[in-house]
């Protein structure tokens, strides 16, 4: 099995975070976004799409997805519930994340941290800052109420939601002003399996 | 079981035909987004997020992501694959939906048909054209080699894609471009049970 990524995405990173917390044995194929190697064609044979993170599981049979990857991989483990209404609640958590959720929080950071916060980029940064701050109140009143996203247990909606979140002060966004999701953080930190970004 | 949602809302009407081929019965309750409907505190306090559509299964329980509701009501159904891989390439699609496609093609539908094209949306309009097209030419590839998306069979993927993809012209997109496209709305919309946006 093999996964091609950068462990700097919150989106790769995700699938790197389950395959320790599962201890999945995997290679993972160093992709470099910026150097083009989502964009030639070898890659885009694998991915029409010319996105990582991609999951390899033989001679043509691909994944693409962080989330659906998530799910595939965890199917039959804790991380993954089988009632029905739960596993519909960890999938609204990770579409919640794909639309409402990564396209402010994961590029302000990325015009920050990757892109150094060029003047250019200034006006979209800071439009993003108020779709951020309304995704982090949407997870604070979940966490307030229930450990984790969909209620008592870990599943793949934390960490699809964890990828970025962790890193929310590299896009601008002051945790502090949300105390439950700063508790679930440290929750899922504490995990026997956990490993960060870096 | 109660439906909050708006049909012109390509996210809305996934649900509606989803029902109709399955039979699903259901009380469909009419938001009104633009007169406010879903930021007022009642509506709040049912999802926190602020958006339709919106399934209501009891008291205080509530599901919300049109796409997780669908995988919901198909479950068991077969609108949906049991097949781990087959169901995670169904999730694949639905988030490539959520990412890649419904911010270019629905935003891009939303401005001109709803908002009439004012001249200060034209920028973010023309922004609009190279994703959604990016987004079809992804579809096209697929659908050039098996029926359905997610391969021989109708699944909910289908459906997620289908919700947008047949308004497309609404915002500008020619799908004289994309037979195969073509080709798979025709066999959608052939379906015994098949009903309209309107």
């Amino acid at each position: 099995m093999k996964i091609y990524g950068d462990i700097q995405s919150g989106n790769c990173y995700k699938i790197k975070l389950l395959c320790s917390l599962l201890e999945i044995e995997h290679e993972w194929v160093h992709i470099d976004i910026i150097a083009g190697d989502t964009s030639n064609t070898e890659f885009l044979e694998k991915n029409p799409n010319g996105k990582i993170p991609l999951l390899e599981l033989g001679i043509g049979k691909y994944l693409s997805e962080s989330n659906a990857i998530l799910n595939y991989l965890a199917a039959g483990s804790e991380l993954l519930p089988t009632d029905t209404f739960e596993l519909a609640k960890v999938q609204q958590w990770q579409f919640f994340e794909q639309y409402s959720h990564e396209p402010y929080i994961a590029v302000a950071r990325f015009i920050a941290r990757y892109l150094g916060l060029p003047k250019e980029r200034k006006e979209e940064y800071d439009a993003k800052q108020a779709g951020g701050h309304k995704a982090l109140a949407v997870m604070e009143q979940q966490l307030s109420t229930t450990p984790y996203l969909a209620g008592e247990l870990l599943t793949t909606a934390d960490i699809s939601l964890y990828g970025y979140t962790h890193v929310a002060h590299e896009g601008g966004f002051d945790l502090k002003e949300y105390p439950s999701v700063l508790a679930w953080i440290n929750r899922i930190q504490k995990n026997q399996h956990y490993i960060g970004m870096l």
